[in-house]
């Protein structure tokens, strides 16, 4: 076997169409897909690994993958190569570098982002539909602040955990979670960004479903420190739908990309 | 006839189905699809008036029409019921408000505002394919800057007048075009920011075609002075498409939507 380049890719791509990041045999999946791109390039079988395993309709802004190659590639003809082959999917290689063969796109990242979008108003979503959640009711940011302080730092997140999650433990500490109000025609969109160095099956759809009843007034605050404490998935409020989540950034403690050459072609 | 009553209607919508704002017998148009909306609930042929006779695959953020009523809707039950007729199209009303007579929300507007994006990078647009024009080669954004400066405050704006335009003048008066870089995963998205009392057809689209010229070098700034004032059709640069564009506001003498009580529904 001759000696593998390893590059980091970062990925953008919308996940309607998509059973979500992991390849499913016989089924769309955005690790398929490039697999199959890279396929054509360097006939073989590939697998590449990420640092998020994203869900059915999750959507990715900045996912990042690696994969490594026989050839020599530059970085920019690689992921013009890889986009090629791409299309007409809605899935794009928006930034390639070479990296050293330490580099694990899943095992090096530091810390995982998400931003969720929600759209609250009356009135239905038109081009930014499939790109927001919608809640019809105004939500009281205040109240889902101080709901969110009781999930912020290290805690035992299994209420917010999928029944199939088979993460080793409960335990993950969230670094952020911050709420923003962004005005749009007749509303508002609430983004939620939130990170962890890792997170639980389902933690951020958990918790931004479990939010949104706090700004609806269904829950109190306080009451996210019972459901926590409750350690019981059926506490949890409803799980929001995945086509409000992206996975925004991917940190490792040397951001592999801001060697990227790929600006300057 | 019985006494109508007029409302003032805050319209968004995704272009791409329609042939434009404007009516045509045997053709998808969003000032149709609204009119066959009020149809539905109060039977007999209507005919709303708007704020931009927006072109064919041109995106509607806050839109404004008018339209008369013979029931006395609250503005929350009839923009419901509207929205109810128009469902599953991209249309959507936002807002809603009962104006007196006098409002007229062509006649009446006192300026119009429009948003392009324009995505520049090399790799796909994903998720937000048919929302932004894509451009690969980067833009220069104080060149730009510089070239917009030349149109700015009133000109004769022939050359950026569609040879169908039915205006009485080509000479406009541009309140603003400022741009500003909003950066986005592998690239930079450009915004550029427009307002006149009105605007000529294909001028917005006709000047982000050629500050985008300006911007990737193929014309210097100056050249933008040079174009404006050869006052020819054919000195234009690329007219942009129109999925890139959006009606983003309508100023009135006093703003009719600032009586809404759709939020507090």
């Amino acid at each position: 076997m001759p000696a593998m380049q390893r590059y980091a890719l970062k990925i953008e791509y919308h996940g309607a169409p998509f059973v979500g990041w992991q390849r499913q045999i016989g089924l769309a999946s955005v690790q398929g897909a490039i697999e199959d791109a890279l396929a054509k390039i360097e006939p073989r079988v590939h697998n590449i690994a990420a640092a998020g395993r994203t869900d059915a309709g999750v959507h990715g802004l900045a996912q990042v993958a690696h994969c490594d190659m026989e050839r020599d590639w530059t970085p920019f003809r690689l992921s013009e190569a890889i986009n090629y082959h791409l299309k007409p999917l809605p899935v794009a290689i928006v930034d390639c570098v070479a990296v050293d063969d330490d580099f694990h796109a899943r095992f090096s990242a530091q810390e995982r982002r998400y931003l969720f979008r929600v759209l609250v108003r009356r009135a239905p979503a038109t081009h930014q539909a499939g790109l927001v959640w919608q809640v019809k009711k105004p939500l009281n940011i205040d109240l889902m602040r101080e709901g969110a302080s009781h999930l912020i730092g290290e805690h035992d997140f299994t209420t917010f955990r999928s029944t199939i999650c088979q993460a080793q433990t409960p335990v993950k500490t969230l670094d952020r979670l911050e709420m923003k109000e962004v005005p749009v025609s007749g509303g508002v969109e609430v983004h939620f960004d939130v990170r962890a160095r890792s997170f639980l099956h389902n933690q951020v759809r958990s918790i931004v479903g479990t939010l949104e009843r706090v700004g609806a007034g269904s829950f109190a605050p306080d009451d996210v420190r019972k459901i926590r404490d409750a350690r019981e998935r059926t506490a949890c409020g409803p799980v929001s739908p995945p086509h409000g989540l992206y996975l925004s950034h991917v940190t490792y403690k040397t951001d592999p990309f801001a060697q990227s050459t790929l600006g300057q072609q």
